[in-house]
């Protein structure tokens, strides 16, 4: 199981590099942290680690730089998705929005400066092994960018008719991919082969979110919910039923697991899939969660 | 001189590549285009590209990427400053802003892809020589980000007091000594003799916009003009007046031709820094430019 703490350490020292002193603005410094901690779940991270770990880790702090890039492309994701033009959410973790919290023209800027913090990261940690980082950096642009990142996942949303499968392998597919595929890099193994895993549990995570944006309360999320109703946006939930989308989260997660490569590490990634797959399922439909 | 039609082939391969075909989102595709092409005078790369020139340049390639990565920074914080909660700007470059012409999500997922683009260029342009392309991911990122890139110099705007000297080297200067730094880098060279360079580019940018500003129409700038007035912004020409200004401008431009490293093409770096003083220079100022 992934060190919680060297992702920490990790994603903290970045932050305060990029914070900057006294002759960085202020705003915009401490909105950086206040958008990256506390955390969320770190779920893309850890599962970057884990994968580097199961593939017999190497260069330590190749990992540490690549979980650390990936979560800042996520809570960049998540602070650009809540202005008042996305989803105009006023509140995030339990705590106000970026832009509520501060304002948009800094949420804006937050956002784009954790996007450049997160390929800096990356950067800085290339006499580690600069062939690996460079193409950790083509992993992490390909899927946050366009034409199949998460931006053409959110770039989705502005279409009058939306291809679903690119929609949601995009918006939310994308990020899990970028960790399997990354974790096996940092390690010095081809991403290729890791690509499943990755869009299997970021489908799983697709199902799991629809739950709980249909079936849990705002206190419980730390967001708001029913946003996929409010905004007309496609949702597992509505199209397949509670029962039915719950066993279509547990397909879903088999598959992860037997979609694991041969490797040192293959059991323990295996249990580590089960694990996080528990913190997904929304506390009501907990108890029908068999993986 | 640089050849201009290198890094307009440049921009347009990496275009076409993050447009992707039917599985993009249409309107997003098209916005990154519509952001980057026709462009303005693409300064910032041909700068890049004069130095590497002079630096001897010995990996064409990479000068190239690197030109387009510095361009597409460049092109995203443009549509970003234009979004209402910024300048509001309804046009640029003598047409509608991206947030005019399709939406302000789009606008907001254009920059963002256009900064990932930019990476993801230099890291594509990696196997001509990873030292380097790591390199000139870390100069870009330091240049982009914060605490003393661009948006880091958009940033100050966000703050109740300004700190004047640190809001133009980051807002306006960052970038042209990334520009410097990164033909040097290209072309295999130390990039600290050539900051001086860029920062003096970059001053002499700053005064020269103050003037575009101050003194020119809305049908000269292909933008909004008065901006630093309505927006309360400084301005060199509020400081100095418009004589005061162009003396200003001539001094800087002076020292920045002073200040190119000795290399094999320093005289024909020395002519091209003077033609694009003349560009900068506003037409009803013109006739009192020297330099």
């Amino acid at each position: 199981m992934p060190d919680a703490h060297r992702i920490e350490a990790a994603i903290s020292e970045a932050l305060a590099r990029a914070r900057g002193g006294a002759t960085a603005p202020g705003q915009l410094s401490a909105a950086l942290s206040y958008a990256c901690l506390p955390g969320g779940a770190r779920i893309r991270p850890t599962i970057l680690s884990a994968v580097a770990e199961a593939c017999g880790e190497d260069r330590p702090p190749l990992t540490d730089a690549a979980a650390a890039a990936l979560e800042f492309i996520h809570c960049a994701s998540l602070v650009h998705d809540d202005l008042p033009c996305f989803d105009d959410a006023a509140t995030r973790r339990g705590k106000p929005s970026v832009h509520c919290a501060f304002s948009q023209p800094v949420a804006v800027l937050t956002g784009d400066s954790l996007i450049v913090i997160a390929f800096e990261t990356l950067a800085r940690a290339a006499p580690q092994d600069p062939t690996r980082a460079v193409a950790l950096i083509e992993i992490l642009a390909r899927q946050t960018g366009m034409p199949g990142g998460i931006c053409a996942g959110q770039g989705w949303e502005s279409e009058e008719r939306i291809d679903l499968s690119a929609y949601h392998r995009a918006k939310t597919g994308a990020l899990f991919v970028a960790a399997t595929q990354m974790g096996a890099v940092a390690a010095g193994q081809d991403p290729e082969p890791w690509t499943e895993l990755g869009a299997r549990i970021g489908e799983a995570f697709q199902v799991a979110d629809d739950l709980r944006d249909a079936c849990e309360s705002e206190a419980e999320t730390g967001k708001p919910i029913g946003q996929d109703a409010a905004h007309g946006r496609p949702n597992a939930v509505a199209r397949l039923g509670r029962e039915g989308a719950i066993a279509r989260l547990n397909d879903i997660l088999s598959g992860a697991i037997s979609s694991i490569p041969s490797c040192p590490g293959e059991g323990a990634l295996a249990h580590m899939v089960r694990m996080q797959a528990a913190r997904l399922v929304p506390t009501q439909a907990g108890t029908a969660a068999r993986v």
